[in-house]
């Protein structure tokens, strides 16, 4: 078999996850990462895989670390049939003009950059066929990706109306040790409405939604409070039922001790390496009808959510396998569905 | 002038500031104020105002720690006209079944109560009249006081429909140093319906809410997302315009560099002792309409915002003054409406 030739640009937080989960399937494979600095995330990236360097003119911070490096991101763009970007907000819409255009390689974005650096918003659950063959890929963002697919389940099972949203971010990634919010509620944006909402719109357009968010003292998720208009009657069973069925949604029980979401990344990290959380978490308990409304709470680990979905981007533009093949595959492979 | 006798049971976080705003009135006065633990906030008391002990096997610790003392609670009970009891949650009811009926005395209980406490549940714009005269008024919790002034403002001025809140919770006072929560965000409760929706039609009881609340790592204050559908067409001006004539509640703008709770307090820090904010403090730009839904922030201090209310509750216990006049008399001594 002909495995899919992987280039990830950007071995962060998001594309070291990525290439991990590459590594793990059977129809495709790393050809190389590359990183901007020589920190010690590139120096654990050039032990797993062939590192290169994606500024050209930082070759020499690396050779004076001493890290071994197989040349620069132009070097590596044609050993791969395609890249995920994984760079900071804006610069993968810099790097398509800069170098990706250029190659004449595919290419898939992530949630940070604009919708119209890509042919196609994607998530594997709501839209898979809407980038099969496609050039470029957008994965919308890890708060997206969790709107996204609650959504679908939703709308997929039940005739469903507006959907308000309170979004509660955590206000920064784990390792961040520059900026932050020690104390305090901060409403971002303070105008209606955040971008959620919209941006929920670029995978399934016909969804009325507003979404309103808050940055909160806190690294480790994020947390959606939402509340969907329920154009039939429905028994909160019933949606619990629906949501059982989809493995990238994990039910949890506040009887189980899930107080907080520090409670869930304490559970996380008997699970998986990094802790990494790829499935919407959902509270149980939560999922609760007033009047014609269904209330639903769920958790959301930033790091993590969208890497089966970039896997599965992948396998759509290559067109390696259907919609429910490729999740089935992804979802195997990182062992979703698997925990109770 | 006669002035109403006022005894504060525990000079605590409410019970400290409902005692300065009392001396601050013309027609009361503070005749003593209780503590239970000869701690430093009983030592300042002490200065302040005649102090007793609020539980008298207490006694003796006072005396150890040197503290002069005027007897304890059946002491004080019997020159006052009236109590406020600030003791935590639940500890009014039993001070109520132990001392107030005993002493034939009226009294005012703070929000941790049930509403059964008292003969009613209490907020100045509210419900005013409904208080007239009662011996039992319950005042409402910091986050109801909060919900009720913005909502009255709403349904007198508009007609309003459907509320939906996210309360957005800070898990602890700033002065708390055993309990909080420092990385994480708790769903409190995990089932629908937080309190604060039932608590608000202890005061306002044909208002149609539901309200979904989280504990976060937060000591400064709360902060209220808010849906509200309109029954009639409503532009964001007009509500700007109208929450403007409610001295209670403060529009405040992002572009004066209102970010979050942090730049409020900052800016509280410049005005009041104890950086009080007796005010509902509303986003201006936060309100916005989408469809037929009204959105709004706004943000609670929660030592603060309800002592205008006990003082009022007073008033009207002892028909002192109508609404109009007692609001107005609170708001001049607390300096209430004079802020921009």
């Amino acid at each position: 078999m002909m495995k899919v030739k992987v280039a990830i640009n950007g071995y962060g937080t998001i594309g070291k996850r990525v290439a991990d989960a590459v590594s793990l399937q059977d129809d495709m494979e790393v050809v190389g990462v590359t990183k901007t600095r020589p920190d010690f995330e590139a120096k654990l990236g050039a032990k797993r895989y062939p590192l290169y360097v994606a500024k050209p003119e930082n070759v020499e911070l690396f050779e004076r670390a001493g890290i071994e490096i197989q040349g620069t991101i132009e070097d590596l763009l044609p050993k791969a049939d395609i890249v995920v970007d994984c760079s900071p907000n804006k610069v993968g819409a810099e790097n398509k003009a800069k170098y990706y255009e250029k190659a004449g390689i595919k290419a898939i974005f992530q949630g940070g950059e604009k919708k119209d650096v890509a042919e196609v918003s994607f998530n594997a659950l709501a839209n898979y066929d809407e980038a099969v063959g496609k050039s470029y890929v957008r994965v919308v963002s890890c708060n997206t990706t969790g709107l996204t697919r609650l959504i679908y389940m939703l709308k997929t099972n039940f005739s469903i109306g507006r959907i308000r949203a309170t979004m509660l971010r955590r206000v920064v990634d784990p390792k961040e040790d520059k900026k932050g919010l020690v104390n305090g509620i901060m409403p971002d944006p303070v105008a209606i409405p955040s971008h959620h909402g919209p941006d929920v719109k670029t995978v399934l357009p016909d969804v009325d939604i507003v979404t309103t968010a808050f940055k909160l003292p806190t690294t480790l998720m994020h947390v959606h409070s939402l509340c969907v208009e329920m154009r039939e009657a429905v028994k909160a069973e019933d949606v619990v039922s629906a949501l059982s069925e989809e493995p990238r949604i994990m039910l949890i029980s506040a009887e189980d001790g899930f107080t907080s979401t520090a409670k869930v990344i304490e559970f996380a990290r008997e699970l998986r390496l990094r802790y990494d959380l790829y499935e919407n978490i959902v509270w149980r308990e939560s999922i609760g009808v007033d009047g014609n409304d269904l209330f639903v709470t769920q958790a959301v680990h930033q790091e993590a959510i969208v890497v089966p979905e970039n896997i599965d981007a992948i396998r759509a533009m290559f067109e390696l396998a259907e919609k429910e093949e490729s999740i089935r595959k992804t979802n195997e492979s990182l062992g979703i569905g698997k925990v109770f």
